[in-house]
C-alpha cells in the first residue's frame, strides 16, 4: 500500500546512512538503547499516527472548536486518540526516565514529532506546548512545583500552554502588561490578558498549566522586568489534587484559515477575582528562562512544516500514479498514444521534483539538528565540542523554523497544484494541508523575526564562529564528495556556491553593524532563505554521497545501461539513484537561483529603505 | 479615508502616463468617447465595487452557496448586488452597442474587472462568465441565435457558464466523452457529464446558457473531433421566452478552499430524458472555436489574481501604517524609543515592496495586452501591425495568466504575514483572499498548461517572430530609459538581464524542439516565471522612465537634499519618486534571483526526466 506520512525508507536512511544516530549508543547515557529500540519506537509511533490520528485530521478540521461559557471543546473524536497518546507515553518520550520521559535521543523524537504533526497537527502541536510547559517546570521549578506539577503534564494528564503574547505585544513580547504583585504567602496575583494562547482552554484534560509572562510591579520596562509564572486553572493543593478554580479564563477562540481543531484562546487572568500563580525562576528572569527553551519549541514547530509537508508530497506522489491524464510529451502528435499516469509529464515531475528535494533536505538538516542536541548532552562529550554543538544549533534553529514552514507552505501548495482542480476541492486532503500549515510561519517567532536572529544575533555570535563551525561541517561533505567520481562535478559546483555564501555572509553582515543597517535587515529574509537553500543542499549532497558508496556497493562497474536495469529491479539501487538525481536536481536547477539570490544581496540595495511613505500610495 | 481595492492615482498613471491610452479616442472606434469617459466608467465602478460588491464579499464566504434537489443557492446578499450589477449594464462594457455592449475599450474593462474582481471575487467571476458564454454567441451563432440569447446573455438577464471539463477529461480536453446525436430538426441530443462548472446552476437568473463541448456521434478520437453547443437550462421559444426545462441537471457542487460564494457544478445531460442544445458554428470546430475567446478568458482569470491581489497589498499597507509593535531597528537598545508603526520595520518593507512592485508590475502589463487587443481592433490599424499585436498578445497571454495567478497567490500569502497572527484570522480578511485566489492558478488552463503554451506554441511561432517583437517593443523602453541619468544604471542593468533572457529563450527553445523534449519541458514553468519577472521588470521600467520625466518637472535640479523635501511635501513628487525606487527595488534586488534562474534553465539538466519511478520513494 502507498505511504501516507513519512516514507519509512528515507527516515531509516537518515538515521542510519546519513547521521548514523547509532552512534549515541556507544555513550553511556544510550548505552541501554540499541537501533531495534529506536525502530521499535518509530514503528508504534507510525501505526499510531496512520491508524488513529490521520483518520480524524478531516472530522477535526469539519467540526472545530466551539466556545460556550468561558467552556472550550475540541473535535470529539480527539478525546480516544488524545487517551492512546496518552497511554503511549508519547508526550516525554526524550526526557530522562527519572522525571517520567522515556529516555529517548530527540532525534528519534522528532522523527515522532513528524509522524504526529503529519498525521493531525492540530492534536499533535498541544503536545508540543505540554511538553514545553513540563520542561519549564523541569528546569526552573522548585521541588515542590516539580512534585506537584511535573508528571502530571509529562504523562498528558494535565495540558500545557505557553502565554506570551497580548494584544499589544505580539513579536515585542517586553511591551507586555500583564501584572504580578506578589502575596504575603509568596505567591503573586496575576491580572492582564494574554491572546492566541494555543489549547489554553480545552476540554481533553482536568487542568491546564499555564506558563505565564508578567511584570512583578515596580519592576524595570521592557524585556528586562518580566518575570516566568505557573499559573493553573484549577489550582493544585499541597496532596496534588486539584483544589479551587483559579481565576484565568477563556473569553473566546479564533477563527482561523486552518487549525481548525486546535482552539486558539483569549484569556483574561485576575479580571474577577485573584488569579494566584507561583514564580518559576527567579523575577526579571522570565524572558531569559522563555527563550532557554525556544529552540525546543521553535524545532517543534518546524516539525510541523516538515510533517505536513511530507504528507502533502506522498499525498501528491500517490494522486501523480493514480491520476492517467493527457499523452507522453513525445507522443503529442500520436493520435494512438494512451494517457498516462501525470507522474509521466515533466511539469508534473518538476514539482515532485522540488517537494521530494525539500522535504528529504529539510527532514535530514532538523533531524541533523536534534541529533547535535543529543551529541551535546552525551557524558563522553567534552566541554569545548559542546560549546560547538550548541552553536551549530543556535545558529540553525532560525533557519530550521523559517525555513521549513516557508518552503513548507509552498510544497503544500505545489500539492495542490499537482492535484488540479481536485486538490482545491475539500474532498481531498491537500486543501487542509494548506490551510493547516499556514499558521507555521508565524507563531514561535514569525519569519521576520527569524531572520532578524540570524542576522542580527546568530551570525556575528562568538565573533562569526558559529558561522564558521557551520562552513567547517559542510565543507567535509564537500571534501567526501569530490572523492566520488559520480558526484565530483556536484560537489564542485556546491563548493562554488559555498565560496558565495562566505562572501555574502560577510557582506551583509558587516552592513547590518555598520551604517547600512536598514538596507541589511531589509534581506535578513531572503539572507535567511539563501542560507536554507544553501543547508538544503548540503544535506542533499551528504545523502547523494552515504547513497554512491551503497550504490556501488550493489552495481558495481555497471556501465549506464547496466545500472538503469539494476535500478529498475532493485529497490535499493533505485531509492540510492534517486538520493543521487535529487541532489543533482537541487544542484544544478535550485542552487542557481540561490546564487542570484546572493548576488541581490550583495547589491544591498536601499530602494526598500529609502522609499517615501507616501510613495507607497494607498492614501 | 485609506483606499482598499486598487490605488486610483496609480490606475490613473499607468492609462495615461505611462500607456496613453487617450491615444485610442483618435481612432474612428472611439471618436465619441474621451479620457472623461473612461474616467467616469472607472469612477462609477469603484464606487459599486467599494460599497456594494466589497462589503458582501466576507459574508459569501462564510455563507457560501448551497446545493438541495438540483437547485443552487448563492449567498442572499449577492442577489441585490447583481442586480445592481445588471442595472449598471457592466457585463458586456467593452462590446458593441449594436450588440447590446457599451462600446468601451478593452483596457477600461479590465480595469473594472480589477475592481469587481478585488472587491469580491465570488460574485464577479460569474459576470466573466456570462460574458465570455456571450461572445461565443456572438461571434458563432446563427441570427436566431443571436436574436435569442444574445441581448439577455449581454445584460446578465440569463447567466453563461463554460462547459468543458469532464472527470477523465480535465486538461486533456480532447478525452471527453460526451455526445451529440443529430435530430431531424437539426438541433443535438446531448449526453453526458462535466464537473468544475462554475455556476451552472444558480438562482441568480431564471435561465442559464451553457456553451457545451462535445462529440457528435462518429466524429474522431481526440481533438479533432469535438463541436460546441448552445445548451439552456430551458429551452427558448421562437419569440425569446422561456420554454420547456431542458434535461441538464446539477448533481451536486464542490466544498472548496476558497471561492464559496461561486457555485462549481457537476452537470449531467441527458441522464433522464432528452437535453437539447443546438451548435454554435461547424461541427468538429469546437475546440478551435472554444479557444478563439481563450485569450479572453485567460486575461479575465489574470485579472481576478491582480485584483485580489491588489486588495491584498492595500489591506497589508493600511495594517502596517496602523499597527504599532516593536522599536526601530536603529533604536533596539534605546529603552525609551516609542514602538513605531510596522511600515518602519525593514522586513515590513520588504514584503510590501514585493507587494507593490508585482502588483503595479502586472496591473501594467495586464492592462499594456488589453491595450494591445484595443490597437489590434482600430480602424486605423495596418493589417502588418495588427498581425504583430496579436502576435504579441498571443505570446503574453499564458504569462498573463499564470505569472499574475502564482505571484498574486504569494502575495497575498504575504499579506497575511504582514498581519502576523492575525493574518490567520478570520476576523481579517486578507486569509479569505489567499483561499479565494488559490483557483486561479488551476482553472481556464493551470500554470503548467500555460507553461506548455507559451514554451511549446508560443515561443517558436512564426519562426519566433513573437518573441522578436517582444524583444523590440522592451528594447525601445530600455534605450529610453538608458537616455535618463537617474536611471540608465538601472537600464543598464536590465539589459544585462535581457540578453540573458534571449541567450535562455533560444537554449530551452532549441531543447524543446530536439531531442531535449523532456529536459526542455520540466523547465518550461521556471522559463515561464523567469519570462513573468523579466516582463515585470520591463514594466516597472517604463514605469520610471515615465515617472522620472515627470519628477523632472516637478523639483527641476535640486540636489538630494531637495529632492527629499519635494518628496515630503508633494504628492505626485512622492508617487514618482515611489515608481523609481519601485524600478529600483525589483531590478536590483529581484532581477538577479532571476537570472540566477537563466542560469538553471541554461542547464538544461535532466535529473526530474531520469530520476526512476521508484526513485521518488512513497510505495
Amino acid at each position: 500500500m502507498a505511504q501516507l506520512l513519512n516514507d519509512r525508507r528515507d527516515v531509516q536512511f537518515v538515521l542510519y546512512e546519513q547521521l548514523d544516530i547509532e552512534s549515541l549508543t556507544k555513550d553511556p547515557k544510550y548505552a541501554d538503547l540499541n537501533r531495534k529500540t529506536f525502530d521499535l519506537v518509530i514503528s508504534e509511533a507510525r501505526t499510531l499516527a496512520t491508524k488513529e490520528l490521520l483518520p480524524i485530521s478531516a472530522e477535526g478540521d469539519r467540526e472545530g472548536c466551539s466556545f460556550e461559557n468561558g467552556e472550550v471543546k475540541v473535535p470529539e473524536s480527539f478525546h480516544r486518540v488524545y487517551q492512546l497518546i496518552m497511554e503511549g507515553e508519547w508526550i516525554a518520550l526524550s526526557d530522562d526516565i527519572d522525571v517520567g520521559g522515556q529516555g529517548m535521543p530527540q532525534v528519534v523524537k522528532m522523527v515522532v514529532d513528524e509522524l504526529f504533526q503529519g498525521a493531525n497537527t492540530c492534536l499533535a502541536v498541544g503536545l508540543g506546548l505540554t511538553h514545553g510547559a513540563g520542561k519549564l517546570v523541569e528546569i526552573y521549578g522548585t521541588e515542590e512545583q516539580k512534585k506537584l506539577y511535573l508528571k502530571k503534564i509529562y504523562s498528558g494528564e494535565w495540558s500545557g500552554t505557553m502565554a506570551l503574547t497580548e494584544p499589544e505585544a505580539g513579536s515585542e513580547v517586553g511591551e507586555l502588561t500583564t501584572s504580578a504583585k506578589k502575596n504575603p504567602d509568596g505567591t503573586y496575583s496575576i491580572t492582564g490578558n494574554k491572546i492566541f494562547i494555543t489549547q489554553a482552554e480545552n476540554n481533553l484534560t482536568e487542568n491546564i498549566i499555564h506558563p505565564v509572562l508578567a511584570r512583578v510591579e515596580g519592576a524595570a520596562k521592557g524585556s528586562r522586568g518580566i518575570s516566568l509564572f505557573l499559573v493553573s486553572k484549577y489550582l493544585v493543593n499541597e496532596d496534588g489534587t486539584m483544589g479551587e478554580r483559579n481565576d484565568i479564563e477563556c473569553t473566546g477562540i479564533e477563527e482561523k484559515i486552518g487549525i481548525h481543531g486546535s482552539p486558539t484562546c483569549s484569556m483574561a487572568m485576575g479580571g474577577k477575582g485573584t488569579c494566584i500563580g507561583t514564580i518559576l525562576g527567579k523575577e526579571n528572569d522570565g524572558l531569559k528562562n522563555m527563550f532557554h527553551m525556544m529552540n525546543e519549541a521553535r524545532l517543534f514547530v518546524a516539525m510541523q512544516g516538515l510533517g505536513l509537508s511530507s504528507t502533502a508530497y506522498l499525498y501528491a506522489l500517490n494522486y501523480a500514479r493514480e491520476r492517467f491524464q493527457g499523452r507522453h510529451i513525445t507522443k503529442l502528435r500520436d493520435p494512438d498514444a494512451l494517457q498516462v499516469p501525470i507522474i509521466e509529464h515533466p511539469d508534473i515531475r518538476r514539482m515532485l521534483m522540488m517537494m521530494k528535494a525539500s522535504v528529504e533536505g529539510l527532514r535530514s538538516l532538523n533531524y541533523y539538528v536534534g541529533f547535535c542536541m543529543d551529541k551535546a548532552e552525551l557524558e563522553t562529550t567534552g566541554k569545548e565540542e559542546k560549546k560547538r554543538l550548541n552553536g551549530l544549533i543556535a545558529l540553525m534553529i532560525p533557519i530550521c523554523k523559517a525555513h521549513t514552514t516557508e518552503r513548507g507552505f509552498e510544497l503544500c501548495n505545489l500539492a495542490i497544484q499537482i492535484h488540479g482542480g481536485a486538490g482545491a476541492c475539500r474532498e481531498y486532503p491537500v486543501e487542509q494541508l494548506l490551510r493547516d500549515i499556514k499558521i507555521a510561519t508565524i507563531y514561535e517567532g514569525t519569519t521576520g523575526i527569524q531572520a532578524m536572529d540570524l542576522l542580527g544575533r546568530k551570525l556575528g555570535m562568538n565573533k562569526g564562529q558559529l558561522f564558521q563551525d557551520f562552513i567547517d561541517e559542510v565543507g567535509k561533505i564537500i571534501s567526501a564528495a569530490k572523492e566520488q567520481p559520480r558526484i565530483k562535478g556536484l560537489a564542485d559546483n556546491f563548493d562554488a556556491a559555498m565560496e558565495k555564501l562566505k562572501v555574502t555572509a560577510s557582506t551583509i553582515g558587516k552592513a547590518a553593524g555598520g551604517r547600512q543597517v536598514e538596507e541589511a535587515f531589509a534581506l535578513a529574509y531572503p539572507f535567511l532563505e539563501v542560507f536554507g537553500d544553501m543547508s538544503i543542499a548540503w544535506m542533499l549532497l551528504w545523502r547523494a554521497s552515504a547513497a554512491t558508496t551503497r550504490l556501488a556497493k550493489i552495481v558495481g562497474d555497471a556501465d549506464e545501461k547496466k545500472l538503469a536495469d539494476k535500478i529498475a529491479k532493485n529497490k535499493d539501487a533505485a531509492f540510492y539513484d534517486g538520493q543521487i538525481q535529487t541532489a543533482r536536481y537541487f544542484i544544478t536547477s535550485v542552487i542557481p537561483k540561490t546564487m542570484g539570490m546572493m548576488d541581490a544581496i550583495n547589491n544591498l540595495d536601499g530602494a526598500v529603505a529609502k522609499i517615501s511613505d507616501a510613495g507607497f500610495g494607498g492614501k
